[in-house]
């Protein structure tokens, strides 16, 4: 469904420099995008590449002209992109209706237009808000909560009385509600510390693929309005985390943490038990905090242990130059009288 | 179902401090105990928490007294309230009876009391002992056998032939029996190396959610008794643990490693393949232990590659200090009149 | 079923050095072969091994003899046996004819002999090639292609429009297609960046089991021919890797990499985003590739930050070492009269 340049322009109130008659096919990446179809572009560089590319059409920001091409001038041309791509191709749906084989306990209460993909299970006392999708192959236990307009993609896996705010997004394979890892060890084995919390989960988190996040044995591992968890990503009981972090696949969190708003991990990020990561924390790709470690507000961290990344970048120089510093030790101890092999 | 502390004492074998005629409503955390409520103090900082807490009964051990408070004294305060938290609130079942859609092969041998959730699948010649749990969804490949009061979480997979004990809990998404990562590089191409070993399990194991264990390739890749994986964690095919060994979310174990009783592994840790890691040896977390190496019995190591934990922090320390030691030895090379720039 | 050594020699086209009448009743791995089974020797540790055991039969390479056994002397011993085991013990099928709870909408075209286990879905107008094999409990989206000889064992999910190639193994639990790991910051929040890209598997790839493969934002997400993924393998969105790549477990590759062909990763390593793997590069496990570097061909990478495994070693030496390297700096101080405390 083309649509011409001006009424995109009126979709994300955008200033139009060119012909706005122009009409577009489609929206592109700058790497494949074909005459027709439209790009945006956020720096300097994507810039010089669209203006190299056959994009008809450019989203840019304030002040900024494609010169050669069409221009749809807004404030944030990635967004106003994420916006238009949304509207040419909206997302398919997971589920269509409540599926024959859906098994449904009678005690559920189903909010409007919810739809419930074939062969998932929906235990009793579940409440869903309206017009939540559930894809196939889900189970939801008993006593689970979902607000509004959330979307479970097939195979997700929500243990008894977790709670899910609105606008939740859950990927393929998650586990939500899993049993913390909790023992005691005593008699030279280990005991199960029963896990009897939940978890809580805010309005608009999306939990990526294969993903899980253990109940807290007592209270609720909670995690905040906004979060971003990529795949594969471990919370583990009784951590909770603020508003509007973002963590990167493969990262885990160990028990008890408390990590703030607006922090972003790196992808294989592991943070220790009982840590503290403070609001506007930055945690550097593989960075290993270690146990009850507290990283201050707005520091950014690296390494293994972690430390600030100025610290770490400058030990990691004087590391790449320890051959250096040893010939040179070796060179003095020589002219001093006192050389020794180096062993 | 509120209980005298006479009661709780007496099911613990307990010493009561104080009215034994108390009500407990509940157990709690410290963090949100509340009157009327029981909790359990480890440690002096425990104490503390436990006392300026609105608790009403502390469980303490030997020798402690909770002032103000009612206390039960007993060995173990956190296994005794591990118990406690069972009896107060036993763990909802995971399935009840058999479901009309479970799939069950007429070959499938079924212990007294089994229970299997909506949409599972068990295949011929499986066994299944008494009391076991079959969460909804799962998939038993032809040949598993379970001993005695195991519990499937849902979407739990099973392949073919895989041997576990009794008393074994594996949680939603695990994968066990899945080929191990063999191939032959030969005429520019990788070849499968057909994985035809299993999996064995011993008794009391638990198996955290996304867990994945392959089988072996031509024998079996093995997990003692009273082993305890978290989450995400990976073994290789042709491993070998012993008995009692906690490991952390995310570690990765590569093939034929064996690990011995009583290890202790941290989240994230890298074990190469061929390696020997010792009884009661403690692996911390990030740790990576390259190819073919031995960690001895007891040992302690941390980094990467892992080395003794007192060696890796004396390096650390030194690291750390490494802009100091560069400087001290350009000042020395002043004096001396030799001295460079530090490139 | 029993064959006799002139036959197995015969099927890897061998050469006999023994009795060729001898019976052979199984394939056996060094570690537990009895009397009457086949091994392979692929070095001088493997062939005194295979002499001291129980083998009645090596195969083994060029020029090789296994002196008091039978040997059959093939090119690639270990291919050879390969090949044997799937002789001796096919691989059981993942599925037998459609099952009766598969929903399949009518659009789906199935090529011949596809077998699809129970309470599987597939979703309109997907293609499956012939003799695929779905297990039970998967989802395929709509729009998903397969090419043939496809095996998906339970419990795989795939998003809409995914595109796989020939003779692909997918093992339980794995998620190809779930959404990237994009989002817009603005107005103190993130905002979701649609993911309308797809992904595209080559022939003869082979995933682990509960790996995760995301789709691309705009573009595809593409794993080359004969590549082999490993379990709890994330591939995040518009990751390019070509062909015959073999990648270990638990090891993350960031958004819009490119990774050649013929690389080797080792188990955890992380590639941060935009890097460039190129061809026959060789990452250690744990690796950590910062933002986007580009590791050169065949270049052997280990560490984080990575850098050239020679270097790495010898840095590795020297930090090793620190503890005596600020002594002995501390002596010439002392010695030179400078000396100061080591703080």
């Amino acid at each position: 469904m083309p649509k011409s340049v001006a009424e995109i322009a009126a979709y994300v109130a955008g200033e139009v420099i060119g012909d706005s008659q122009t009409v577009i096919t489609g929206l592109a990446s700058l790497e494949s995008v074909r005459a027709g179809e439209l790009v945006y572009a956020e720096t300097e560089r994507h810039l010089a590449h669209a203006l190299a590319s056959a994009a008809t059409t450019v989203l840019v920001g304030p002040g900024i002209v494609a010169e050669g091409k069409v221009s749809i001038r807004v404030q944030n041309p990635k967004l106003a992109f994420a916006r238009l791509l949304e509207w040419f191709e909206p997302e398919p749906r997971v589920a269509e209706g409540i599926h024959a084989t859906a098994i449904i306990h009678p005690s559920v209460q189903l909010g409007e237009n919810v739809a419930v993909g074939p062969y998932t299970v929906i235990e009793a006392n579940v409440r869903l808000g309206k017009n939540c999708q559930i894809g196939a192959g889900c189970y939801l236990g008993p006593g689970v909560t979902l607000g509004d307009d959330c979307v479970l993609f097939p195979r997700v896996t929500i243990y008894r009385n977790v709670e899910i705010g609105a606008r939740v997004r859950i990927h393929a394979g998650a586990v939500i509600g899993s049993d913390g890892f909790g023992y005691v060890f005593a008699q030279e084995k280990y005991w199960k510390f029963p896990q009897r919390g939940t978890v809580r989960l805010g309005d608009d988190v999306e939990l990526g693929a294969n993903v899980t996040i253990d109940r807290g044995a007592l209270d609720a591992t909670i995690i905040g309005h906004g979060c971003k968890l990529d795949n594969l990503v471990h919370v583990a009981h009784n951590v909770t985390i603020g508003e509007h972090t973002v963590i990167a696949a493969q990262t885990g969190i160990s028990g008890s943490c408390t990590v703030g708003n607006y922090v972003l991990a790196g992808g294989q990020v592991g943070i220790a038990d009982h840590c503290h990561i403070e609001d506007h924390a930055v945690l550097g790709a593989q960075a290993g905090i270690p146990t009850g470690k507290r990283i201050r507000r707005g520091q950014t961290v690296w390494g293994t242990p972690a430390r600030p990344l100025a610290e770490f970048k400058k030990q990691y120089a004087y590391f790449a130059r320890l051959a250096e510093l040893a010939e040179r030790l070796q060179a003095l101890e020589k002219k001093i009288g006192t050389s020794r092999k180096l062993a």
